[in-house]
């Protein structure tokens, strides 16, 4: 794990940043600098490497799933979680409502944002989101981390297709009444302001099993790791899922923010901040640096020559 | 890897078969008798269990993509492979039309059966279907694999729906000329005589890398020895990929004919029969035995206890 | 256009009625009598016949979208309307979303949900409620209609598919803001109380290409109802416009509450009552009757016997 | 019916060819010369108007699919021939497979390639092509038209997208074996070689209800022509078929040979030929010539004003 290595695929993912753009459906994401890259490598033995943009402020956006996916789990147990949304990874878009109507199904799996809605509904009834905040500033280890008002509001003034899809869901019977707080609930997940840091932080917490790699402290139960780190693995990149599997082979998942949470599992946690984007949604400079990584550290699951 | 534990499964297995159903879709798949159960689990330092059906032989199907997949990434290198064919799992059933035609793409994976018609059709042109079964009889361990003459005529009179996704691949583009032999190819491979032993040898090799286990001898790139592993975690299941993954974690794919393939990564590789399928495809048997393995022996990918 | 046809259709068809099911997704509509049956046949010679419940009141439902298709094509003209919505059948259920999301493209017709709440927007911005009741009163040729605030109500208790139609269309630009707004429009159309009397007197003007058949004051524009016919014709009767158009041949608009308006054109106007509905959401009674009439009076559109 | 007039669309539709395109996906269509224009008008009174390329042989295509389902009804009867085929315009393109999978239902319509597949099959085991070619004569007022050699040779050699329909509609059971045989018999029909007079006769017989106009003789049953209009308004014009309903409103089949066949009822059969099609399939200068005569000579189904 040497330092070297990370600065080479930065200065070689910023020379990539070009090729992407940075989201703009919500106004507030637009005001990003694509040409930012930063990477945080936090291992289990202590070792901590940042290069770059590490301590730049983003919204969190659909890597909260995560987090949010994590605490539920938690909370009501894997029986209940999976009543209302599967674990299958869809092979449509994101923000797809084609699956929920043709294949009269509930939503395929926790990362779209049909099954975050529905997740987002069993939260909004336990918890507040002051006490997930909490929560979220304990796994990624970051105790700075805010609500981005700014995004949050912009967020909300552009929510027209999760509104759709929230009352979709609602009237097949798979979320509870009051939709509106449960889309005020998933948007202000969406608004936590992370850095790269943060999400390397929440990477080593799922590396090391959902306990806390200083204190010892379990955070979160062995089993909800497991489950988290397989959807992760099949779901957590977007319709790009299934080619960053055979190509990087980390469980890793982004936001549209240009965020990616990505966990070596026993070894490290990765966050990268990149907001320039591709065609799917995933940042351009951390599927470059992820990629790059795992063929120099041998990191992909089935890589077996580390 | 005590043969007790197994002994356990197929004991409890074997109470399951009665909610499944042999495969009736071709003739001779409905002559199987559904009560059967045989699991055979071969490690890397040369132990073999084996209990019940072990020994005999079923039509491999599905299960012959694995071994498809891996000679077309030795001859044609991994971009030709996946120039006509995606990675993605595709949410549908594996004989599923839709996406082909509205998502106006290539197949989504080389695990379903349009994808794999593509990857015939790249055989066919190359290789032999003599040589394919030698190389099959070798990868497997087991020389006596032979082609079920009466499973192939069966399936060559029942092959319309088939013959329909190739026509539309060639109408696409996606596959050449000839489209009559890319199917015979493509069935002959899923015509394949073989039993649980021949499956846990294959999964043995994959688990070893792609190197004969007692020759040292290297029969397939360490590169493509991953991608088909990524590819049966993402792919294997059918469209219970996703939930196999969460729940059991080990790379595997099943066939209509009762089998599934299963790779423990650096440990073992297990092959199972147990013709009774659940309503996507998979040996139900199977299944549980897999899940209790699974559980038992810490075999899930993220497990981190064993 | 003896009476004695008509009742004898009143009669076969009450003995039908038990093969429907009244509407029970707004709980308010699941209060009708599923036998009542009332048919209405005002002609333009101002003969009038009406048989068995044609006074009794209920909810337009989506008869309703043929006036406020008339009212925007008064009002925006025909470009206008035709921007945003389209003059295709779609082959799908009334409230199906999958087109909009596949097809990306504009609602596919007025007759169905997603089309009809396009249009409900249009109209919401360029006229009150109160005077498209007024305008429906006159077109109707029925002073009595008022608002069933008990359906308004309960309609708007159970909007939520709508609502998702509604924002889904907002987040394409397909209509304006204030969606809220919009919604509570279509929803006081729909609750608009009618008569079978009510239909066949707007059945009769639209015969009579937009004429008061007493006053002789044009109402509408005879382009205006020509275009209102044709899709009548083509897309009134849900999912089975094809077939009806097929064996009754008669420009039909049917509503979940029960009604059917129909036009023979220059010739009369039908209203029918039947609040049994089939598994399309067409009146079982009220479909066998036109069938009947269809028949016995030679009133299929190209039916040359007459 | 002044031949003014028709001299008039004629010149101006002229101009609007360079609008469109040939048909290529068969390589002979593609040599037809996308500039030429014709019509023929047949009136029930035996007036015959007749401009430009009126006496250019082209493939029938598309347009054979009234022939068929016409002589499928008088051979079959309505119950039998609407078994495996609906009544229902799709709204998808002319050749799409997706209501086939999605919707398990059998194909909407006999205008689409896929109903017309199942019509062609009923056929194929009642009546040689032979046959179908003298019926075609007889009904067309043309002896002279005959099998297209070369056109036919052209579309067997470009037949995978039918053939796959061909082969699904099979696997499903909604056609009998001997696909093969099926589609040979229709692309022969398809490659039938007819004029715009052909096409005016055929209209002009619809237009007589099924009667020669000249002998007197019935060549169809009232009842099966009174279905083919019907299906030809609702679905004659692809997936423009409403909005041509709308604007036009003369039942009418287009191929994309570039012919249009359309029946004035009680009137008129008009026949054009113009092999610049638009992106639905469609010729362009038969869509405008209709058009204008429609709005010229008031012939829209519901337009009162003739």
């Amino acid at each position: 794990m040497e330092l070297q290595v990370v600065e080479q695929a930065v200065a070689a993912a910023s020379d990539k940043t070009c090729e992407g753009k940075v989201a703009t459906y919500i106004p507030e994401l637009g005001k990003a600098d694509g040409s930012r890259v930063g990477v945080s490598v936090f291992s289990r033995s202590g070792e901590r490497l940042s290069v770059g943009d590490t301590k730049t402020r983003f919204s969190i956006q659909s890597i909260s799933k995560v987090i949010s996916l994590a605490v539920a789990l938690e909370l009501c147990g894997f029986d209940m979680v999976f009543q209302n949304v599967g674990m299958e990874p869809s092979g449509d878009a994101f923000n797809s409502m084609v699956k929920l109507e043709y294949a009269h199904s509930v939503p395929y799996n926790p990362m779209i944002n049909a099954g975050a809605i529905v997740i987002a509904s069993y939260l909004a009834r336990r918890i507040s989101f002051e006490e997930m905040m909490r929560t979220s500033r304990s796994l990624c280890l970051d105790p700075d981390i805010v609500l981005d008002e700014n995004v949050y509001r912009s967020e909300m003034s552009n929510i027209s297709r999760n509104r759709a899809i929230a009352y979709l869901l609602e009237s097949k019977g798979y979320i509870e009444k009051d939709v509106e707080k449960c889309l005020h609930f998933y948007v202000k997940m969406c608004s936590l302001s992370v850095t790269a840091e943060s999400l390397a932080g929440l990477g080593l917490v799922l590396a090391n099993d959902g306990i806390h790699p200083a204190t010892g402290e379990r955070l979160l139960q062995e089993q909800t790791v497991r489950v988290v780190k397989t959807i992760m693995l099949t779901c957590g990149m977007y319709d790009g899922s299934g080619q960053f599997a055979v190509r990087v082979g980390i469980p890793s998942k982004s936001g549209v923010g240009g965020g990616i949470l990505s966990v070596i599992d026993r070894e490290m946690g990765i966050g990268i901040y990149g907001p320039a984007l591709d065609d799917k949604g995933n940042s351009v400079a951390g599927r470059y640096i992820l990629e790059y990584l795992s063929e120099k550290w041998h990191l992909h699951l089935f890589d077996n020559r580390k």
